[in-house]
């Protein structure tokens, strides 16, 4: 294959280089917006009189059947083209022949391929926003169909309050809706066309880049040629906003994975997101939720990839920035699969009732109840805390509850302490008697879970 | 020091277990954001009708008073007390005594350290953002001094095309530029109070959040108490953010760094950003932008860190959290020194004009305009560059240069060659046929630097 | 304070470059082999006759008594002098006065600093090597004391098979005796000394390499100057071999903290080593354990930023090496304290017997016992293995269990069953029918805490 | 496809939870160690008497047949089978029947892949070795081609002092020989068998693990099966030492994509690994050496990913560790790749020994030669720094040069003086009176040279 760039060069490249330096197998994913450009770009090179009509129509018509082609998946690769430019211009030179070398007229393969990156990020990241909001559905879902069920939360992983299942749910919800707003940040930001910077400086050439700006759907094109080729920002960003989806994800995975263990046995993942074992034919394992929680691993490093191939380059273009594919591509692709599993896990995740309810009569989720009830009766929070702590040490110590204490015995603690305290030992009054804003009280979680129904499904 | 947990406790804390999880070396910092908080925190308890006007305002006027300290330098830390809120706990009740026992009604740490932590992050993003707008100015102020140097610009560290040196500045402002937007909606994202969330789950008192929220500067209060104390998705993105703007300064770095080789000779860094050598009494080292961008790497890592530190960990607050802070500081405080370097930098830069015009002399900078002359003429692009591909090798291999040819001999590559082509063999003419918005053009340049200069100093 | 470089400057550092490159906040932990490096350099000079016996025996003199106020706390550092080797430099200055002058000769910072941060590391990794034998010892301690005591062992999280306590802590173990093996391997690839390397290129006065290269504990001299004052391979190795030792813990960690919940209740972590909650009087938490795991990120991160600050750096000496020392001093300390604090933990951990023989009943965790039992009967793996699940699973449906399985039951899933099968249903009994070397048999394991115990105590 | 562990499901997997889980698209580089691991275990299973001879050869003839389809690439893999394990178990079936279920007697899938995954690193760290020591060969070629040539160093990328250019090559032969040595440490460690340690806990069976570990080339059977299974320190080991290497190839990348700048022009790199641009005719990019630097993000990040992947996992087998094999498949791949590329480019690299001449001239590259010949005249190191300086300053502001200065001239600054002096004002006196081992002295050079050639053929 011919390449783009030979005329000076007196020798071929090396093989082993030419398969290092390949690009094809990753960035043939960019060849639908590879023709959107070249049609965009074309059209505008006609209405700037750059080129004339009969050429410029000849290559906007063939683009359209290669992009038909590519669309059924019928475009063949010719892998002895080095990218997905070389290989679009190639085709087109086959099927319109001779007004194909008017393609790169005013562009290069510095802006194309910006270009073309921003398009296909804007696309997959506004992909991954659908993803989160059909997310968020399943797990208002789940938590409207248990709306009911008191649990433990946990700090520490040591068992500290009860809380509603479905408050607990709409903690994820609110983690995954600051992550719509980072991706559609990240979405503005790269709003603007690069296309027209030319190599580096623009061009001498009289195009009219507000054009072909808003015929790809860009809000605008960008201000500064030797900035546009240089920046890979919107990678980062992008890449960023992954790494802490990622994150949110782990952290729900490991929820899940505790919840579902025998010891702990709150919830059970359905059987078609867990396998079983080659030699322990007893076993249930919640892989596919240990294989989510593990890809946190590459969502993170993609990030530091691109952070490190960016580092210290001098501007403008190096040929390093090829590599900011790869970590883009397969953190988008893991993360779109991600969201649609965890979907399908909140989908068939099932609550085991039983369980959690033997285990939520656990007197010492209540002590802040207590506390707070000698507090409402004037005892200063420092007194208060040092007396609940006494009452849980002696009741531990002696293997007795605070239920079985008499009013002497209460009242031998604090004088406040009257036999209505004994109302509040258990889990359903513990939910309720909380007031404060965004607190697990029924009604507050109920206005919430309302709320969230009518955001997600508006 | 007493701890405010230790009721229940029949062992004191091992002593270097003390030391490991000790905070206060690094969290006092917070010191008057915990002031701040307490201070409004305890206005809502007395309006709530929670705690006493008489104990209240004690506890205000405390407080106060330890703020004041604070600003002056003056607190003394006890470094027996393990973190920065039981310091001021502890100053407290030493100053008002008992009432001071009642600061602590109805929070939690859990709540309290967010709340600060996310007043701290929006204080210093902001700051970051005027230390952003203040080094925009410097590389503003220094394109405008050296408005008419035209400059090789690279690509793969090969010169490649000439721009004006102003245009390749303002590239570096646009950068900055997308920092600052990144910034403030992180600013914005962060802008919820998490006060009163409690534990986790909330409180029974009746606390008004709204209140405590509008007081601290907030623009509302978080929706759910359990996201709320798990939450540190805004550490990450400050920290994703700073990661940027040091990649883009480590950019900056180096191109400063090869410009100010004896072999580019494009710049010199002022002597006051220099060290020389202990044994080489000749050399005059940038040892302050390697500096910069040595730095690169702990601003990368940092983000890295935290994203680690999150990774898997279940709901709710975890210890782990702790070693957040860190991380958070140490970014914080080297951006901003090298944000103020970095305008001290280009504040004090040279140009090495006599270097630079004689490197810009060389006609391989301007093949793509003569390229671009032949497509004017109607040949297409792919011919075009071939042509002035072989012209090239040709001058190259004989030692030749195209100011050289003879009319005859240029139209021997391309009969649309006339005698005019080589008006484009210089760096003024090169840069002023540049057509292109956003391209190098002086004219478009100077709009630019314009609205830039209008855009930084409003 | 005079700089070590000023003769050809003709102006002052910057006041904040100065603080940003100040280096003596951290490398002043280097002072003693400053004064080290001093006295063996001048010896050598001395023998050498490059500097004369009386100048020299001052030197080292002076050097011996500033080494003494180091040892002793008494010496103090000028904060206005840059870095170490300017402070040790201005005090032998001024107790000795003009032969001081000589202490430099025919040597650089850049191969000082090298030898000195050589020395440090040299002998913090084997002080860690001597950290990780206590943690051995004190989990073999542990291993011995609960010798008898039969737990589940996980995967997935998953109740998988049961095992001897002292089989899993030998796991640990193997694993820090790896730790150990890199940590060696380590020191062995440090232990060359590029003391006399000068700047980059060696020196024409005729100094003695070897003299200094064992004065110092080194085992020779490097071969190669310029790679002498580039390389800082073992700082990198160092670092990675300290992140895989905090991966290790980490893991333990988990172990522990899950251990730890009321849910398991496995182990119960000293009261020294844990901490309560400001708001929840009855909580017990594992703050130190978590810790430890939340300090893998740093240790991790510190690995990754001597990478990212190493990326790309020209040969030979670039001022963004000065960046080695934190992230090294960091990790080290961390890791000395995190291994301390962990043999606190396994000194002081005490088991829930009673919890875990309750739990080690469940009869799935003898679902591969009953497996090979068929397999040495002559079923083959594969029909064994749908015969056990087929049983598991029927027992589960209906709330069976196999020890309530009649002869004639057990028959309709296999013919070779028998009533003995039920012997397999015990703890006891299925630790001690595994034959195969390196399993959880009771003599195996004796075997090997034996030879640990010989091994780390010899 | 039957999965190996269906028995106790009464559904199947969802679809896309198969993708997601599915390994054989990575794994089955792993098939000809699952043979060789299977003919291993098989032989020992007979002679342990715990399979029959009949079926048990038949198993081994089966594998031995597929082991050869595989070495041929003939063999066809099954991409509903979910991973490489059950692609081999799934062909033997259709080739010999029902013996095929015996082969996994007494071994699970945790065993196995870890050991599969020992041997495929063991294989490859020794092929990184071999391609490493080839690379020193094409250096130190290189080194000899150019035996004579004095090049310019830099510290700070600031001239610094004069150096053989074979000085220079040799310190990065230095640098690889300690890679080698490290990955040689990590090839030891790894060498013990973990087969036969079964899902965690051993087996009951009388296997003979001594066997199996020597049949597959092991040292020795590891100590403790739940290690065993556990265990990944080899992977991160291997990537610790790839990344290291990835940081040295990354300094030479930069070095030489300096050197080859029009602005140095110290070298050519060959056509064959160099591109052109698609827009500028005349430029000749370094594309091959910026994506080598450029790949040292990934081998980072690949380092940082296993990190990530394995913290805080709880014991003992958690699907999360899948996800160990691309970063260490892609390592590999990469570093070979640039190992052989590196090669390439010493073989191929022309010196510019015209540009290089003209360079060395510059008289302050002999400002330390200066230094020293006055130290030698029994000036102390500190006066003859600062009369360098001054001299240098001078001779800088004033345009002139120490090659100018009269008797006179150069005793006002310093009696010390002579005309002699000026025989150091040359790049080859530079090299030749250095004395120090390691030094750039040629006739230590030369024996180096030959030392390593020796070494290298050998």
């Amino acid at each position: 294959m011919k390449k783009l760039w030979g005329a000076r060069f007196n020798k071929g490249t090396d093989e082993l280089a030419d398969k290092f330096s390949f690009s094809l197998s990753y960035d043939k994913r960019l060849a639908k917006y590879d023709c959107q450009t070249g049609i965009a770009h074309t059209q505008m090179l006609i209405k700037s009189g750059i080129i004339n009509k009969k050429d410029g129509n000849e290559i906007i018509k063939g683009l359209k059947t290669i992009a038909g082609k590519i669309q059924k998946g019928a475009f063949k690769f010719d892998s002895k083209a080095e990218d997905v430019h070389t290989n679009i211009q190639q085709a087109l030179k086959k099927i319109i022949g001779e007004p194909a070398d008017k393609l790169h007229t005013a562009r290069s393969r510095n802006d194309l391929i910006v270009t073309e990156m921003k398009m296909y990020c804007k696309e997959e990241l506004a992909n991954i926003i659908s993803h989160i909001n059909a997310l968020q559905r399943s797990i208002v879902r789940f938590a409207y169909d248990n709306k009911q069920t008191v649990i433990p939360a946990y700090t520490h992983l040591q068992a500290a309050q009860v809380v509603l299942l479905a408050h607990f749910m709409l903690a994820y919800v609110e983690m995954f809706e600051r992550d719509k707003g980072r991706l559609l940040d990240c979405i503005l930001r790269t709003d603007e066309s690069p296309l027209g910077s030319g190599a580096l400086s623009g061009t001498s050439l009289p195009i009219k880049r507000e054009l072909t700006a808003e015929s790809l759907g860009f809000y605008k094109p960008t201000e500064n040629s030797i900035d546009s080729v240089s920046d890979r920002d919107f990678i980062v960003e992008a890449l960023a906003d992954m790494a802490i989806i990622a994150m949110h994800i782990s952290r729900i995975a490991e929820d899940i994975i505790i919840w579902a263990t025998a010891e702990f046995r709150y919830v059970d993942i359905d059987w078609s997101l867990c396998t079983g074992s080659s030699i322990m034919p007893h076993k249930k394992n919640p892989d596919i939720v240990e294989l989510i929680r593990g890809e946190t691993a590459k969502l993170y490093s993609n990030l530091n990839e691109i952070l490190v191939l960016l580092k210290g380059l001098p501007m403008t273009y190096n040929r390093d920035l090829q590599l900011d594919k790869l970590p883009l591509f397969e953190s988008v692709d893991k993360i779109k699969e991600i969201l649609v599993l965890m979907s399908k896990l909140f989908e068939s995740l099932k609550v085991n009732k039983k369980s959690i309810d033997a285990r939520v009569k656990d007197e010492t989720f209540f002590t802040v109840d207590i506390m707070e009830y000698l507090i409402k009766k004037g005892v200063s929070y420092r007194k208060a805390h040092d007396i609940v702590g006494k009452i849980v040490k002696e009741c531990l110590d002696e293997g007795n509850s605070i239920n079985n204490l008499s009013v002497n015995q209460l009242k031998s603690y604090a004088k406040e302490f009257d036999l209505d305290v004994k109302k509040l030992l258990n889990p359903e009054s513990s939910v309720k008697i909380k007031k404060s804003y965004g607190s697990t009280n029924p009604a507050l979680v109920e206005k919430q879970l309302k709320k969230w129904k009518s955001i997600l499904n508006g």
